[in-house]
Parts: C-alpha cells; sequence; structure tokens
C-alpha cells in the first residue's frame, strides 16, 4: 500500500477545494488530479497539475497556419493530420506534471528523457524510507537466450524462492546498516550523503517530474513498448491511461500512428511492393540481414 | 489599437466562461487571461495558460529536501534562498503560455531563447496583415558612438521626419508589391513561401510562446536589462508585470537577486575589500581592463 | 560568387596548415574542411570542424552495451540496427561545425531547430552587406492550388519578369534606404539596431551553426525532403553531401530508414495486410480520411 | 588502480597513430588524449575527443560581431568580455567526449546536468564488475550539524571501522547474490534487468559524457565548488585541469568570473555602499534575513 494516512488526507484535501478558472480545464484529467495510481509493489504516479486540452493543440496548430486552416473541417482531423506528418510544436503546447514513486532502477532509466523537469528526493538532505521493490513471483524472469537485453521464462520453484529471498535480505540488511550507520546514537553518525551509498537500485526514490504532451509521447512510445523492461513499462501505462482521459483525440491519434504504426525501410518497401506482386520474397532475396527480416517477417510473415 | 472588434470579442467569450478546477490557481494570473497587453504600436502580449504558483515552487524544493525543509519558517524565505543559490528547478515547475503579436525583428532576436515552445504564424502557409512597426519620435535614436550595440541622442528635426517617411514608405511599398505578386487576377500568382520574402523586418508576426519560469526569468533577465534594445525590452517589461501577479514571491526575489543584483569577478572582489580597508584605488592599480573597470565604477564610484 | 578574394585567401591558408592529431579523424571530411559550397546566388556552407566518425558511434554504442555487443560481426551492422531502433545516443557522439551564408527567410525557418548551438552575425552590432536572394527564372514558382504551403507551376513570361523586377527594385531601394539612414554625413545618422527593420527578408545573413549527428540528422530527415520548400532543401541537400563524406556508414543507414522509409499507422498496416491477402481495399473500406488515403496511395498505388 | 593492462595497451594504441588534420587543434588537449586521469579508489576520466580551441571562440564571437569586433586588441580582452557579459553561444562552439567511469550515486547526481549526451554502460544488457567505492579514511565524515546537505569532522577510531566494514561486506554480499543470481549453473539464472536491482549506489559504472564548454563550465561551477559533495567534486577538479590545458584563456575568465566571483542582491550592494560611505551595518539593520547575512559575511566579515 503506497500510501500512507497522511498522504490520504492531503489527497482528499487537495481534491475539496475546486477553484473557479478562466483557463482550458480537461474534465477527465480533472479526475485524476492528485490521486494515486498505483504501480508495482510500493510506488504510483499521481497527476499534480495539467496545462491545455486537445483544444489547445488545435488553437496553437492555427495560430500557426491562419486562416488556411480552416478548411479542415474538425478538430480530430487537424490533430491526426499534425500527428501524421511529425509536426510537434502544437502538442509541445499541452504541459503534465505528474509525481511518481518509483525504484531507482527505474528512475536511472527514465531521467536519460532529458527534455522534462525534475525534482527528486534528496538523499543527500533527507534520508530515505525502507521500501524496496521485491517482483512478483510472475515477474521473475530468467534471462533470455535470445535477447542480451531481455527476458525469458518466468522462474519457478526453488530458484525463484532463492532469488526472491535473496533480494529481500539483501534489501533488509542494507537498509538496517544504512541506518546503523546514520544513528547519532552513542557515536557521531556518518553523513547522509555517504551513508546513501550503500542503498541497493530497488529502493523507491520519488520526484516530480514535468513535461510536454510532445515529449511525453515520445516516453510512452519507447517506455510502454512490448520491449522496454516491465518495470518502467507499467509506469508508462499507468500515465498513458491518465493522458487518454485528458487529451482524448490526441491519444488516439498517436496510437494509431505511433504505438500501432512501424516504420518501414526503403528495402522494406520494395520487398512489400514485391509481394503485392505477387512475387515470393525470402531473406536472400530481400536485401535485408537476418536480424532485419526477423523483424520485418515478425509484422509482415 | 492591436485588435480587432472579434478579438475583442473573443477575448471576452473566453473570459466568460470561468470553470472549476482542482489545479493550482493564480488569482492575480487569471485577471491578466486573454487579455491583450498593448506593446510598441501594433503589438501585445496575452497570457493564454499557466501552470502553478507560488505554492508549487516551494512544494517542487520540498520534495527534494523533504522533511528536512520543515525548519523553513515559510514559503517567503524559501524561495529566496532557492534563488540566492541558483537552484532551478523548483522554479521549473511553473509554466506560462503567451500570445505575441511583435516585429520579425524582435522575434529573431527573442528565438534564440531556445529552451521554450512555439507557434509562429506561417508566412509560407498563410499572407501576412499590412502591419509594421514605426518608432514613436522619442525612440527613434541615433547609433551610440561609444557603444557599437547602442543607441544615442534621440534623432530631430528633418532627420526623424526623413527617416520617418523612409521607413512608412519602404513598408508601404513592400507591402503593396507583395499584394502584387499573390495576386491571382489575372495571372497565376507567386507562391506564398516566395512573395513574403519581399517583406521588411519590421512587419508584424505572431507566435504562441511557452516557457517555465525558470528560463523566462532568465528571459527577463537579460531582456527586460537597460543595455536590451528597446523594442525587445517592451515585451519584456508587459510579461514582468504580469509574472509579478502570477508569482509575487518568486518575482520579488528575482528582482533582488537578478535584475538588481550584481556579480562581482575576484578582481572586483579584491579591490572593494581593499577600499573598505581604506585603500584609495584606480584602475592602474586594481588589475582589471579599463572596460571591466569603467563597468566597476558605473556601480560604485 | 559568393566569396571575395579575402575570403578564398583565408580558407587557401587555412587549409595550408594541416596539424598533428590522436583524434579521430574522418579522411571524407578532411577534404570539406573550411570550402565553401555554393548554394542558391550568394550563399553557401562551410565545414569548420568536426568531432568523430562512424567509428565513434560504434565505440559509444559498445560502451552502452559492454562485452554484449561484441557478437555483432561488424560496424556496419551495428550502426544499421542502431538506426533501425531509433537509438539517438550514439549519433550524438558525432558532432559538425558548420559556416552558413543565407537569405534571412531561410534562417527563420532554420532556427527553429533548436538543439544546436548557433552563433549569428548581429546586424545590430554591424552593417549588413548589400546581398539579396532573387530566384533563378526556374524557381519562380506560383502559388499551389492544391496545397496552401507548396508550389505550382513555374511563372511565365511578363508575369515572371514583373515579379523579379520587383524583388529586385525593392531590395535596392530598401537597401538605398538602409544606407541612407545610417549615414553619418551631414547628420547624425540612425542606430543600426534600428535601421536594418527596413530591410527584406531575402537579405543575405551568416552564422555559425553546430549541430551533433542525431539532431542534423532530424534536421536533414525534414529539410531534404520533398516537401521542404526548395530554397532550405538546397542547404539541406549541400550539407547532406558533406555528412555523407564524414560518415558513410551511418549516412547510408539513414538513407535506408529515415530518407528513403514510411511510417505506416495501424490503419495503413491492416490495409496493406488485406491487400496482401488479395482483398481490394479502397478509400471507403480503407477506415482513413480523404487525406490520409490520399497520401497512402501516392506510396502505396 | 583502475586501468587492466588491455585498457593500458588500448590507450597507448590509440596514442601512437597520430594523424593529419586541418581542424583547430589544442596542443594542451593532445597531451590528455585518451589518457586516464584517475579519481577516487576505482575511478578515471579520459578526454576521448574534442572540437575547438580558444580562437573557436574568438572566431565565433567575431562571426556575430562582424567587423565591430576588430577594435577589440587580443583574444584574451575579448574572451574576458564575454564571460563578463555572459555571453554563452561563442562557448557552445567548444565541445569535448570524456570517458568517466563513476560511482552510481555520482552518476544520479552527474546525469541531473541535461544539456550534454550520454552513452552508459548499460547493466540491462552486460554484466557488471566486481568494484565499489570504498571511501578512504580521511573521506569518511560525519553528519554536518549546521548543513542537512554537508559533512562535518572525519570519523574516528571504532564508528569508522564499523563503517568501513559494513560497506565492504555489504557491497561484497551484495555482488556474491548478483553473480548467484544470475548464474546459469544448475538453474536458469535471473535477467540481467531484474539482477542488478540488488547493487548498493557505491558500484562502478561508466559512461562516454559529451559537452559543449558553455554547459561545461556551468557544470564545473556547480560540481567544483567547495559545497558539492567530495565525490562529485574530484572529478570536476580533474577535469576542470583539463580544460585548463584545452583552453587556458577561457578558462582563466572562467575562474575570475565564476569561480573566484560572487553575486551580489540589491541589498547586499546596498550594504557594501553604506559600509564604504563609513556606516557600521548589522544584520538587523541590513535588511537579510539570519542566513542571507551569516553567507555575506562569510566574503565580507
Amino acid at each position: 500500500m503506497p500510501l500512507t494516512p497522511d498522504q490520504i488526507a492531503e489527497i482528499e484535501a487537495a481534491r475539496s477545494a475546486p477553484q473557479m478558472t478562466l483557463r482550458a480545464t480537461s474534465p477527465g484529467m480533472e479526475q485524476h488530479l492528485y490521486r494515486a495510481h498505483p504501480v508495482l509493489d510500493h510506488g504510483f504516479i499521481r497527476v499534480i497539475d495539467y496545462m491545455g486540452d486537445d483544444a489547445a493543440i488545435v488553437q496553437a496548430a492555427r495560430v500557426s497556419y491562419g486562416a488556411g486552416t480552416k478548411h479542415v473541417q474538425n478538430d480530430d482531423g487537424l490533430i491526426r493530420y499534425l500527428m501524421r506528418h511529425w509536426h510537434s510544436t502544437p502538442f509541445e503546447m499541452c504541459e503534465v506534471k505528474l509525481h511518481v514513486k518509483l525504484p531507482v532502477f527505474v528512475a536511472r532509466q527514465w531521467i536519460r528523457h532529458r527534455t522534462a523537469n525534475v525534482n527528486e528526493y534528496s538523499a543527500r538532505y533527507s534520508i530515505l524510507d525502507r521500501e524496496f521493490y521485491i517482483p512478483a513471483p510472475e515477474h521473475l524472469a530468467a534471462q533470455s537466450v535470445v535477447n542480451n537485453q531481455g527476458r525469458g521464462a518466468v522462474l519457478q520453484g526453488e530458484e525463484a524462492a532463492r532469488v526472491l529471498d535473496l533480494l529481500k535480505s539483501d534489501a533488509n540488511r542494507a537498509y538496517d546498516n544504512y541506518e546503523a550507520m546514520l544513528s547519532q546514537e552513542g557515536q557521531q553518525g556518518l553523513a547522509r550523503e555517504l551513508a546513501r551509498m550503500n542503498l541497493p537500485a530497488n529502493i523507491y526514490t520519488q520526484w516530480y517530474w514535468k513535461v510536454d504532451l510532445h515529449n511525453l509521447f515520445h516516453f510512452l512510445r519507447l517506455r510502454a513498448d512490448p520491449h522496454a523492461q516491465y518495470e518502467i513499462r507499467v509506469y508508462a501505462e499507468a500515465i498513458a491511461a491518465c493522458v487518454k482521459d485528458w487529451v482524448p483525440l490526441a491519444y488516439a491519434a498517436f496510437e494509431d500512428y505511433r504505438m500501432g504504426g512501424v516504420t518501414l525501410s526503403s528495402k522494406a518497401i520494395d520487398v512489400l511492393k514485391r509481394r503485392l506482386k505477387g512475387e515470393a520474397v525470402s531473406q536472400e532475396t530481400s536485401g535485408m540481414s537476418k536480424g532485419e527480416w526477423r523483424e520485418f517477417s515478425d509484422v509482415w510473415g
């Protein structure tokens, strides 16, 4: 259970004080504000603030294109056009701020998306809580034998039990010793900025993360992808569910053109055109490497 | 008068439909929403949307520093501390979106601030209006004789009249010919993306500009500075007046530490310390170049 | 002829002083260093400096993937893999610095690519030269009747002559008056930062532009595209020719996966799969809008 | 000892193959290329590549200011002028690429500087080495009693011994269990992307880090500062020593105006002016808070 009673009370308090505003509002997003969506065993995402809605995307595009866009019949058509043609700036006009609680090894991957604003809890300044990510049994997977960067079958029986036991006992021992080093009872107590180095990468941290919709879509495309590591993918999926309620038209276009889309190389285009003419094309006659061909035939057979 | 009746009606309509929101609101900023603040002869700035307030800055900082910040007595003290110590990320948690109408030569300077989102009216796609910036007589200044990048005295009499006449007649002729080249009456009509090249840099363009508060402060420090060109400074000043109403605590800290502050080199520190001990220090004994000394004595005598 | 004798002498001098270095060098790029590649009537691009080569991309990727990448047989295969899977960071390890002379209206479009470093000639500080872009007759095109943002047929006869005459005479008059306002003979002379507002958007400016290879590929994909405006496309093509000599493997992958590739939406994938099974699909049964279908059938018939 | 014989051989090989180049070269930086400068117990920084030198900064500035800069007598004066007036773009024209080996908790702080390019060793893809940062006895400091984010006295005697023992034994046990979970002998072996979560924050990682000189100076100002954590400060100092050899004029200006400079608020300016006139000013009459006054009097007495 990721939230303390204090936190729940704080959320309820925040949700009990609606204000009047003249700004664009998204009714779907108002439902999410401040509420914690649980992720993994102790994590969550919460929407803290947002700016803009589907209409704001359209409005920004119409500033660019002026009267010329009036012939586009509706907002949906314009948003789909913008997405299809990789127009990024109108989507940058929406912004969202999230509060995220997540394991450090997930945070390390996440932070590589540089076009965002971050305020992270400082373990140099404050003391971290004793909360560690321990995978659920169904997510305790073996190393993939075909992909260096992937998972294979779920671990079973004794091996699974042994791994869980090691993860739990190492985390607890590391935290016990973190506390012992920090303690000022009968000793000086090690500096927080040093003691934190003893903590493993499955400890939870938290941050405020603010990003515009264009860069968020880029994040979601990479991190909600089936090839992303499970532990970051569940965060991406929880965020995606909020985005769908926030900007439903933009999200639908994103799903069609990005999440559900594929990019074809000029070689792949050539193969498909030959097939459409009835030719049987194999890897040998495709001009593609074996790796490319495997990825191509995963989609096209 | 920069606004058409249609635009005024649109603003009134936008301001007549308040909504309920659970988000942080800034009463001072709500007063500005959508309203046009005139700048120069045909320009304006309008606040279209904003995210966050003074409390959002404090909230983000407390996420970083955890319980450790509780000893800071109040929001004002914490915001001043953050500003004094160049903490940038809490200020990045606020965001503002502006609609700006401005001459192209101002836009060219403005766009050099890269950490912002922009949707500009496209003269490739649409036709620009016949609106040009013509300086008011009191801003028609001579080239500075001491500063390559500055202005001297205001032009007088015949010279002033001649300049105004040239600026007006060239702008009008350029626009007449822009229209003549575009016209499809009795001819094909030149492509818009080509015809626009005939228009001078004092024609007005417009854009949506979205930026976070940290980067906006950086913009204001450079562009509301007395050394900035007058024509961009008046935009910075109009924006600054809105920011002051939006985040009054952060703006006050910005005024004290940035706008009203100075940076001293190690040489300048040394000179001031010697003076405080009663020593008379001249340029020759200061270790500074003549240019540095002139700038130093402008502040310190 | 864009270069003065002084400039040519400067280039020859720069090229006559080879130095020893331990850095990665690209023989293909060394041939381009400092030399001006003419673009449009007075413009050019020149490579001023570069960092990295194909091997540097591979080296950075192997740092990320460690010993695990040893099974990839060769550099070419790894670079193609990185490009295919949208890995951006290894390509960011290469950097190039260009000197570009270009019309202001092209510069205004170019600068929208924010992830680059720029030093532009300052017309606030210095006086611009009398050099304007005047389109060659074969590039003097009419407004497209199907695309607001495009060109149609080339203008002919009297209309073409009239347009050329207007562009030339307006440019010259604007420059004459720019000089007249600046002049300090018998008058004070208007400030440079004001006088420049009289100059049209086809005047030439120049800048140093520094960008990493990943962001340069993004620029080239958008600006060397057939839908880009001709006047920026020719710059993109001139740069692309240098990139091809600089990092031939990366450039070949870019051509195959980006320039020559297409992105399919989930709807488009569905249509192609139905066609591969022998079904005849029309716009009505495709689920696509008319616009999407037109773009789809441009590629797939 | 951070380097293996293989790595040393690789460095020697890289340094034994000088090439001819027409690019700007920095003799001081050539001496550093590829060589490892040891930092902490297992870390290092190595310069892998660089672009530009002091002259490149000047060259870019002269592009901006044109003939107008000719009156500046020399490169040194111009570079100092640019630094004094916060001109950032000419410094962005230089770029450096480093190979850094560093503990994860240092990497987490470092990565917050977003304006850089990074390729990090992937523990999702490959297996990390058994190398942990264990502080030298003289750097094993107690928590500061005055600063939540700082260190106090060095730990002594039994407490120091106990801390060192805990850090070492926890690191080794965590690594033993990391290996045990990964092992494929008699079991499937846990996925690498999961096993890594057991490793503490003092394990070493490595990355390629590429940054321009302006942003590097910003990094150095914050991280080579006495208030920065010791473990990142030593990296900043090692890099600063290379920068000094690379661009000696720019580095000297940086030292004078940034590292050795201070920023005064308008209140602080007022206090100094009153003191210069002979007035005795105390905290109570200064208008400053106690915290501000303490920081002010640290510099000015």
